[in-house]
């Protein structure tokens, strides 16, 4: 193949690369590596005693110092646009509160909800944002973001339009997913099946029609959807051709991820109490297993996902925030890696992978971000490490020197 | 009294104030309060309905927009100085190498003090920093710093001198501990006893001439040193008039915070396995209980030190990072409180005590740091944040927006 490297608009060169290509059996290390950039595409990456010619005189050469390259890591797995806290609750349950009490008080997904329909799409932007900037500032350029404390047209629209806006704000690609059926709205106690209703003919159309998500997600548990509802928002969104994935097994094995299964869903997302016909039919359909290691620490489960079984099975494993205000009120990716480690015993090249390569597939992005290789968009991090597994060991100092998005120095 | 008001330099106006003056009893909230520096100190507190009249043209007056005012957060328990990283024995553990293999491979204390041995000052000066900066950062503006990975008497008088270096670089009280029996060095190896003697008779009179040390610790457990041989650290910390502090109760009963009690130590530290013994011991002698949540996540510990217990016989709680490559590489006195909430279930009331009044306690500082009150340093945070409760039920987004530190301005 003929390297064209008349093309070529940014060239870094002295660093090493964690490429992430080998599908998360490692990191895909080239020391001593170089990266060139074309129209915010990765033109060529390897050995930089390899780099062939190149017009130094059209080409900004961008020195590295030996520091580490990632790919940009991609947090695929967020509900970070929500009206005000629930630290009232927090406070309240750690002094020994009853759950009647802290519900006779608003709390819970309620007054998430309540507040999230109270507030104005610029209270929305404006609190969303500092949460997305923290992850950016540790080296996300890619997001997710669910719907979900809306739960009527209106506000379900409204939070996925704040999403749109957050992604003007900041060079941060922002993948939005609907979430109607989080939670039933109390408005609807008693009659779940009217909501989904409601879900499917009104929210859904509207939503695709204005092209305002790429994806659907159902929070499918006894507290949340049944198998047979689940099934309802996924034939919706099948006609309107959206890509489904799905809240499943966090809390009890329902069944929720099999079901996905059959509908090629992009991925199941917690996973805690999924079983071996679980993890056979996601690698069947080539999904995604969506760790949460946030929501895990913080509602302090015992029962660890079945990261072993995943692994013999080849299932992609992606690690995420959760970010939201209920399970887990806490917007830090490198957390997530340290605690995949820490928490889930993930090796720290499976960690990285689950934020890059494998995040990448979460969102059905594959082939386009989460690899450090050519024709791939250039989204990549550098890193002031001596060694991937840093990324991962420590926590507390952002070793975030340089974050690039589509080509462009963003950070650094 | 009089108020002397001609001497304010500077009045915070439109402020809410957690003052933690209630000894861990609550936040001691003053709403809609003001406060006044003068000389680096706190010359008044209170309600800003009550202020005195004062000279307008003399005093610079900051407004605080509603937001809420602590005392500048006390990491009082942090080995932040310290040579390498132990990434790579991190990542050996979670690929499956077994204790061996990992200790062959030079893994475990023994590489961190090879490391700390081979480093310069300033070369252990320049890791050290980031990590300090990163603690400031979230607020700290006093941190204890052990010495314990040079075990010898020039490498521990380098760490505390480096210690010392890193006073002078940041704007943060340093208080620096004497921790020559962290670990047997290798070189004494089945000579346990002959090393104590070195800490007592060589070490110790050299770095209480050169007042290099503000206290004296011991890391007493079946891995670490023996009550007897703690005794005599304690006798010739006693000696040099130096008050003393103890790793105890970590992974085993072995009464070394009763032991502590007998010398009125400052503190004792971990506590996991403590007796109620051993807490009715801490509370006659008046000892600060220090709970280390980032140990006790990274080592997944499931013993939880005894709270309930510590809590009956009033003992004062102080919580902190415990930073250091082994056992807690986390710099983050943020993700402490939250992870003392989640995972010991302090209220989060208790847990800003923990790095405010008693972090303070337990450094023997009770008197002048960690409360807003009159007298005390002039070292406090802004937050921008509804309730003080939000300091410990989320994490990612840095809520500070401002720090004092001797009535200066530092950040913001
Ligand atoms: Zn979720
Ligand atoms: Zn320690």
């Amino acid at each position: 193949m003929t390297v064209k490297t008349q093309q070529w608009q940014t060239l870094w060169v002295n660093i090493n690369l964690a490429t992430m290509t080998e599908g998360g059996a490692g990191y895909g290390i080239i020391e001593q590596g170089a990266l060139a950039v074309s129209e915010g595409k990765i033109a060529w990456v390897g050995a930089q005693a390899e780099l062939p010619a190149y017009d130094q005189r059209q080409v900004e050469v961008i020195d590295g110092q030996g520091q580490w390259l990632t790919p940009g890591l991609i947090d695929c797995h967020t509900h970070l646009v929500y009206g005000g806290n629930r630290a009232n609750e927090f406070e309240m349950r750690l002094q020994g509160a009853s759950y009647e009490e802290i519900s006779n008080a608003g709390g819970g997904i309620v007054s998430t909800v309540a507040a999230t329909r109270k507030a104005s799409e610029q209270e929305l932007f404006s609190s969303a944002l500092p949460r997305l900037t923290a992850l950016h500032q540790q080296g996300v350029t890619t997001v997710e973001i669910k719907s979900g404390y809306g739960l009527d047209a209106e506000n379900e629209i409204k939070m996925l339009k704040v999403a749109g806006l957050l992604a003007q704000a900041l060079p941060v690609t922002v993948r939005r997913t609907f979430l109607g059926a989080h939670a039933l709205p109390v408005e609807y106690k008693g009659r779940a099946d009217d909501y989904i209703e409601l879900v499917c003919e009104q929210m859904m159309p509207q939503i695709a029609e204005d092209k305002l998500a790429d994806a659907v997600d159902v929070f499918c548990e006894g507290i949340g959807f049944s198998l047979e509802q689940t099934r309802r928002v996924f034939n919706s969104a099948k006609k309107h051709q959206l890509p489904v994935k799905v809240h499943a097994e966090q809390l009890s094995d329902l069944g929720g991820t099999e079901l996905a299964a059959d509908y090629q869903a992009l991925s199941s997302d917690h996973l805690e109490f999924l079983s071996e016909a679980g993890v056979k039919a996601m690698a069947k359909a080539d999904m995604t297993a969506v760790l949460l290691p946030g929501a895990f620490y913080f509602l302090r489960e015992t029962q660890l996902p079945p990261i072993e079984l995943l692994r013999e099975h080849k299932v992609a494993m992606a690690i995420a925030s959760d970010a939201n205000p209920g399970s887990s009120p806490i917007n830090s990716i490198q957390l997530m890696l340290h605690m995949a480690c820490t928490l889930f015993r993930l090796t720290p090249a499976e960690a990285l992978a689950g934020v890059t390569c494998f995040g990448a597939k979460a969102l059905g992005l594959a082939d386009k971000k989460g690899q450090l290789a050519p024709g791939y968009d250039a989204d990549f991090a550098l890193w002031n490490i001596s060694q991937p597994a840093e990324l991962s060991y420590q926590f507390g100092v952002n070793p975030l020197t340089a974050l690039v998005r589509a080509g462009v120095k963003v950070i650094g």
